[in-house]
Formats: C-alpha cells, sequence, structure tokens
C-alpha cells in the first residue's frame, strides 16, 4: 500500500468524480436509502384535511394580477375582490397534470440533472445581500462574488446545479442584475441554473437568454431553466410573483412553489398548523402553474423557520422545522410532485460550532426526508443575509459526505468481506488484509476539509481551524477554475442581448 | 407579551425541565418518533447469517480466562484451546434470558432511568486521558476536572446519567481511580452512574459501593450501575474485560457489551463486514452474560468508526457509520435487546465547525436509529482523547434539541391552530394572535448557546464564537452548582470504604 500507489488511486477516483460530477456516475443523487416518515397515513390526511379546510374557509388573496383572478374564476373557485377559495380536491385534480419527475438540462447534457422520484439535487444558497470571508469581513455583495460563487460551485464535485441568485450583485443596478446574473451562470459553470422572478419582464429575459442558449424551440419542448417563486405568506400572493409563475409555465418552464413560513409570524406559531398552511399554499401555487400551461414543471417547495422567543428573530436547524421536513417529505409525495426543502442553514454570525451544527442538522433532515432539489446547500450564514466563502466549501465537503450516505450500504459479497475474516482470524489486524487492500480507495468517504491528523501533527502545522483551513481551500479552488469551453457565436449572441437589453433602460437602483 | 411575563414563563419552563430532567416530565426520553430504518428485513437476515457464519467458522478467542472457556464448555460451544465456535442460534437462544428493558435506579428515585424499548438516556463521554478549555489548553485530566464535569452534567436538564470515566483523573494512583471516581459520581450527582471495569476486583469495588449506597439486598434484585466492556475486536474477549462481565453479572448488575472497531483495523473496511462482525462480538458478551446469571441486565452496544485513507487515523460524524447505526439499531430490535450507540463524536482538535458537524451527524444517527443508551452524549474530542469544556456546554445544548425531536409533532387541535387562521385571515401576522400567545412559550426549543440575534447586536456584544460563549457558560455553571442532598451516614461509610481500599494497597501507576 504504498504511497505512490495511494495517490494515482486516489487522484483517479478525484478525477472520476469530477467528470461525472460525484453522484455515482450521474451527475445528481439517485438515493438508494428510504425516506424517513414521522407520520401515520391518518396523519398525514389530517394535514391534508387542514390545509383543504383553510383553502375553503379563509382562503387565498391575489393582489394586483386579475390574470391570475380570471384562471381561478375559469377553473370554477369562489372569487370574491382579490379574496379565492378552493373546493375541497380541487386544487389537487389540476395539479395532477404536473410532471412527477422531469429533466432540467444544462448547456453540457452530461450535467443534465433529474428532478423528482430518487433524484436529489444540490445547489448553492440563494438572495443574500452579504458575502463574508475571513480576510475581507462581511461587505455587501458584489457581481465579482456573485461570479466567483459559480465558479467555486462549478469546481466541486459535490453539486449539481449552479443555482440562481447566490449573492446580489449590489454593484449592479436593480433592473440589470438579472441579466449579468444569468449570463455569468452560462458562461461560467456547465450545470443547470436558475432565472429571475424580481419582474415578470425580468424572468422573460431569463428565459429569452435560454432561448438564445438551448434554442427557441428546445426551450419550448425541454425544462432549461427554474425560477424560484416565494409566496407571500399567509395566504397571499402579489402579482409580481404570479407574474413570474406565467412567464416560467407559459415557457414550460420550471417554477419553484415556497411558502415562506417563520412560525409565529408568517404562521401559526405550532408545526402541524404550519403545515397545513405550507400546503395549502404550494398546492395553489403549483395549480396555478397547471392553469397557465398544463404539463409545465413545477417543484412543491417549502421554507419553515421557527423563531427565538427571546428576541422574535428566526431560528435554523432547530427540531420543529427538521420534524416539518419529513412530514412535508411524506405530503410532497402523496401529491406526486417534486419537492424543494432544506440545505445547510444557520442563524449564526461566525463560521464556527453554532454555524456547522445547525446546519448538518438541516441538512440531515434535507436528506432523510427525500427532499428532491436543496437550494442553499452551500454558504448560507446569518439567516440567509450573508454568503460566506469559507462556510461554502464546508457546506461543499459536508454535500460529499450526504452523496455516501445516499448510496447505503454495499450488501454484495464483497461488503459482507467472509473471505477476510478467514485471513485475518481472532486478534490480527485487517489493515494488511487482501479484502482492505482491494477496498481501502473506496471504502471510506475521505472529506477534504475535516482534520483527523493527531493532535501534535495538526498544532505543527498551524493548529488551523476548519475555518482557517476553508479559507485556503476556496482561494486554491479559485485560482485552479478553468471555464467551461463555451461555442463562441451563442457567447456573443448572449453578450449582445445583454447589452441590447442595459441600453434599453436606464439604472434603476431599487 | 411583556419581557417581564415572558422571563417568569420561560424561568418557570426551566424550573420545570430541571426538576423533571427534561424528558417531558421523565428523568429520561421517551421516543415518540419512528427509527429510521434502512435495511430491509432480507437484509438484516443476510447480516445475522455472516455473523453466524464468523461464530461458526472463524469463531471467537478468550485469553487469560479458564472461567469463560468452561461456560462456553457447559454452553455447548465447540472450544479448542482458546478458540471457541458457535453453532448457528445458539447464541441467540442463550441471550433470550436478558431483559428486552430494565431499570437502572439512581440514589435520587426521581431520577431512575428505563434502558431499552423506547427510552433514550444520554450520558457524558468516557475515557479520555486528557481535557481542554480555551483558558487552560490541553493537558491531562485530574480529579478535579472528573468531578467538575460530574458537577456539569448533574446541572444540565438535558442529561439523564452521570457517565463513568468522564475523564481520566490521572492524578490519582490507576489502582485506587475506581474509588475516587464512584465516590465523586455518588456524592455529586443524584443520577444513575457507570462503575470501573479495568480490573476484576475494580468492578467488584465499584458494585460493593452501590451495597452500601442502596443495601446489599437492594443491588442483588436492582440495576444500580452498568460496566462499559469493550471487546478485544477482532473477534478476542481478554480476561479482563471477561472478568469484568462476570463482576457485573453476578451481581445482577448490568454489562454494556461494546465491539470496538475501526474498520480496516479492528474490522473489515466494508461496512457490511463489520456489521457482521460487531453483531457476532456482541452476541458472544451478551450471551455471557447469561451463563454467568441468567436475567441480569445487558446492553447490546456498538463503537465502530472509519478511518481516514490520508493517515490511517479513525474519523467520526462520517456517511459509513451513521448507516451502520441505522443497521444496527435494526439489529438490537431483532435481538429484542437495550442498545448503546453514538453520542457526539469527532476527531476535530478544536472547537470547530468540524467538531460541530461530525458531532451533530453521529448524533442525529444516534437519535434516528432508536439508540438506548447514549454515552459520549457530551464533551468529546480529538478521537476522544480529550474532554474539553466548551464542547461539553455545546453538546449539552444539542441533546436539548435532541428532547424536542423525540417528541414529534403535536397533532392535536392546538397544534391544527385552525382558530387560529379564523383570527388572522390573509397577509397578517400571526405574532399578536390569540393561539401564538397561548403557545409561544413552548412552541420553539431555545438553545442557551446559539446566537439568533441580528449582527450589529451580535458584532456589539462582542462578537464571541459558540466555543466563547461556551467558555462562559460552563464557569457560570460550575459557579451556580449546589451539591444533590445526601445522607451523612451513608456518605460517611462510603468514604470510610474508599479510604480502607487506598490504605490496603500501595499505589500503581500503570
Amino acid at each position: 500500500m504504498g504511497e505512490g500507489g495511494r495517490r494515482s488511486g486516489r487522484q483517479a477516483r478525484q478525477a472520476e468524480r469530477a467528470t461525472k460530477g460525484g453522484g455515482m456516475g450521474r451527475p445528481y443523487i439517485l438515493r438508494n436509502i428510504p425516506t424517513y416518515d414521522v407520520l401515520s397515513e391518518e396523519n398525514l390526511q389530517r394535514i391534508e384535511a387542514a390545509a383543504d379546510r383553510v383553502l375553503a374557509e379563509t382562503g387565498i388573496e391575489f393582489r394586483d394580477d386579475p390574470v391570475a383572478l380570471d384562471h381561478w374564476r375559469r377553473a370554477g373557485a369562489r372569487v370574491d375582490g382579490l379574496l379565492v377559495k378552493f373546493e375541497p380536491g380541487m386544487l389537487r385534480e389540476i395539479l395532477a397534470s404536473a410532471p412527477r419527475e422531469f429533466t432540467q438540462h444544462a448547456r453540457n447534457p452530461a450535467n443534465n440533472v433529474q428532478i423528482g422520484g430518487k433524484s436529489v439535487v444540490f445547489a448553492p444558497a440563494y438572495g443574500s445581500p452579504f458575502v463574508m470571508d475571513l480576510d475581507r469581513g462581511r461587505r455587501f455583495g458584489t457581481i465579482e462574488d456573485f461570479r466567483n460563487f459559480i465558479k467555486l460551485a462549478q469546481s466541486s464535485p459535490n453539486f449539481h446545479h449552479s443555482g440562481g441568485t447566490i449573492c446580489e450583485p449590489t454593484d449592479v443596478a436593480v433592473n440589470k442584475r438579472h441579466l449579468e446574473m444569468v449570463l455569468a451562470h452560462i458562461e461560467l459553470s456547465d450545470r443547470p441554473f436558475m432565472g429571475s422572478v424580481t419582474a415578470e419582464e425580468r424572468s422573460e429575459d431569463s428565459i429569452e437568454m435560454c432561448r438564445i442558449l438551448f434554442g427557441a424551440d428546445f426551450v419550448d419542448k425541454n425544462c432549461v431553466i427554474l425560477g424560484n417563486v416565494n409566496v407571500n405568506s399567509p395566504l397571499v400572493w402579489d402579482g409580481t410573483m404570479t407574474g413570474a409563475i406565467r412567464a416560467y409555465a407559459e415557457a414550460n418552464q420550471c417554477s419553484v412553489i415556497v411558502p415562506f413560513i417563520l412560525g409565529g409570524a408568517m404562521g401559526p406559531v405550532t408545526t402541524a398548523g404550519a403545515l397545513a398552511q405550507a400546503y395549502a399554499e404550494a398546492m395553489v401555487g403549483i395549480a396555478l402553474t397547471q392553469l397557465v400551461r398544463p404539463g409545465a414543471p413545477a417543484i412543491f417547495g417549502n421554507f419553515l423557520s421557527s423563531m427565538s422567543l427571546r428576541s422574535g428573530a428566526p431560528t435554523f436547524g432547530m427540531p420543529e422545522p427538521s420534524l416539518a421536513y419529513f412530514a412535508f417529505g411524506a405530503l410532497a409525495r402523496r401529491s406526486k410532485l417534486p419537492f424543494r426543502l432544506g440545505g445547510h442553514l444557520t442563524a449564526s454570525k461566525a463560521v464556527d460550532a453554532q454555524a456547522a451544527q445547525e446546519a448538518a442538522d438541516t441538512m440531515m433532515a434535507s436528506m432523510l426526508c427525500g427532499a428532491n432539489f436543496v437550494l442553499h446547500a452551500a454558504g448560507w450564514l446569518e439567516g440567509g443575509l450573508v454568503m460566506s466563502y469559507e462556510k461554502f466549501v464546508l457546506d461543499a465537503d459536508h454535500c460529499g459526505m450526504m452523496h455516501r450516505l445516499a448510496e447505503g450500504i454495499a450488501l454484495d459479497d464483497n461488503g459482507f468481506a467472509m473471505s477476510a475474516f478467514e485471513e485475518v482470524g481472532p486478534g490480527n489486524h485487517f489493515f494488511g488484509s487482501k479484502h482492505t487492500f482491494a477496498n481501502y480507495e473506496t471504502a471510506f468517504h475521505e472529506p477534504e476539509l475535516s482534520d483527523n491528523a493527531s493532535f501534535e501533527q495538526w498544532r505543527d502545522m498551524g493548529g488551523e481551524d476548519a475555518a482557517q483551513r476553508a479559507n485556503r481551500r476556496w482561494k486554491e479552488m479559485l485560482a485552479a477554475y478553468q471555464p467551461p469551453p463555451m461555442d463562441e457565436g451563442t457567447d456573443e449572441a448572449l453578450k449582445a442581448f445583454v447589452a441590447k437589453r442595459k441600453e434599453s433602460m436606464p439604472d434603476a437602483w431599487h
């Protein structure tokens, strides 16, 4: 087991993972472990009944969008001013035309991801105004930071998706950010990505850029972009969000429908009620996509957090949301829809033990509940206000562990190792056995950033903590980054589109 | 929702938890969530068959213990020199007399714990030679440290058990440590605890002190002490360990039987093989307790870690052991035995993001696999070489989260919050609603050490990370510690026993 042999074996294995994207030969995870279900069928039915009751008795408001109200009128809902009420079962019937699973295409077809069923797709965190690293501290995000995070994600075999608004590029005008962000995703990554939803025209620009990249006909027939649409919980949809739904669905692209509930504020403080509300709100959004275009892909999303009694601030990684994840997964499967949940969430301000504990618990719940699309899988800090460079690469490492977890236990003859027992016998070490030799390269997952050296070795190497090791690592990754090859003509056409759209309007900063 | 009202409510709730030990009115957790099972019945049978094959074909060596060999001969095993081989099914038949569940009594009966079934008991980490804190750094443990950790455990409502050799009191002679340690557990805590196993006479001393505390007749009829007995994996039991088993079982006390496997060294590098070996070794140990005294309580234990490919060092919190936990839980339930597994394990040298991530993943797997006795639930650092004061209180906080997780989701009318939807309606906040007001004290778990304040508040308060907050917290806890009341006569008798035993032998330092 010489050092030379070990190195080349490891390198080969890593190269293979990098090429294949890490998912056992797929560019996404295909779960080989069961989901963890905490609620009985009877209790799932009770949550469904509670959601139906909220929809029928309290109803949902649609603000600033007469087109959406028309959709509901035609579908047979009771529309009274802005308030819409739904008969039990009506929405489940409408949303049944949404696909149970679909493929999101990447510009590199080897990176196409399957969304739904047993597949799991990891994408970076989304939406933070600030970024942070150990050298420069906490500051507003810029387009350079945005591009850096795309490069980091693209460089890691543990992600499958380039994400969307990884951080706000606050140095770019608000009405032009989407153009720069979509261009950066396309140029710097060859994985699937997300578009803008902050205005209907920005959604349409995002999709139009995909038409330049993939061709208009291909886009009409295939999913190439996701838009993440938050509900204005409780029980409200505003015109911006329903406009985004319309833009994506009309183009046969995917809306991720996300009730956004901080328990005790935008929903009940108790978990069962918050689940019922989230289920109701998600059904409404998914059904709307199907009224716009039956068969358009959609993802049943959820963002549920708990609250600190001391301050009213949102908390993350707490047991109540983890329990809700397990329940929500079962509700999504009942609805026969792909679902989005989770990530590496935390309320911590530093890349410390709190951050890691909260993030690990949230991610474990995301994995075991069977989430298909895990946004916020890397970088999230401070309740989502900050994208952290160091946490990004630490989370990437943990995503690698989740890959291995999802593979389950190999129960073939090699896994059972009966030959090794015969060879080794009582009291002897397995280290030199043929079975160990044949398996040691692949038997155990080896994270990049965990330090397993002895105290003395660790101390003599500088005694760095995990955040300091991560600081070195992201710089190495950025330095080694190579952009994926891109067709020059397409790139020019995209750049021309962006330039033309930017010229067409003055900068707006809010 | 005034600050005064909030405080008194929180204080009352915390006082109630402290009194009751945190377990929903019980001094242990009673799980209200299902276990997570990754293997089918067919695959569990395959692991059982593999264990049977190892036992029948490779066998187990019993070194330096002719009494144990006699037990096996009488039980009908094939004994050849030191090697013992077992017919398939034979051990399962013998171990069937071990209780499926039992009570371990505490000197304060309100703190008696149930071990087995749906109960979960948390105990501090065990066995580290070193201790560490942020002020004094890493150093050898002393009897003062040992006593401090008992005080910290006793002061937290999130533990149920005082543990055993929390750290090695290296300033006490090796042959007298057990006397000081058991005395400290009895005097400083009124929870259940563990005794020594490092020599048969030390096991007997530990039990004899329990006879002074509880009365000899009570001890003969009830479990009052646990001894944690590691197997000399692979497939060897030495006389020290089988001697400890004999001492505990003869006294009707509980042995925790723990195969100790670092995959690739003391067992196969592949998980299925390591599971088969651990299952085989544990069955042998449990069966031996029943040959010594049928009906004596025993715990089916497991300590399985993965290995770094870079260094051969043990790794913790990795996906392979987590998967093995889920499988081992199912095997223990098949065997109808209480089981020990897990804790807050990590290989990190610092109380950093690595430590917290690895510990959180290990503990989540421990909870979801259904472990009944979770040793190493607090303080473990550096692969078990170090007890950390700061990690101890951070882990305690996470244990509190696990309490809440185990409660599951309340699905009563209050949980569904239908009245709140009627009151609040679309677009309004739930913060001021009657339902929120009635539930906010208990709706969300509030950890002590997580910081959920805003960045500005956090920064202005000093910008402490979790380890720094933990450093303040353990000092506060030690300062506030009050010893539980103790009968003076009993205390004097225990002190006299310890003094007499210490006088009876010269100090031995190895």
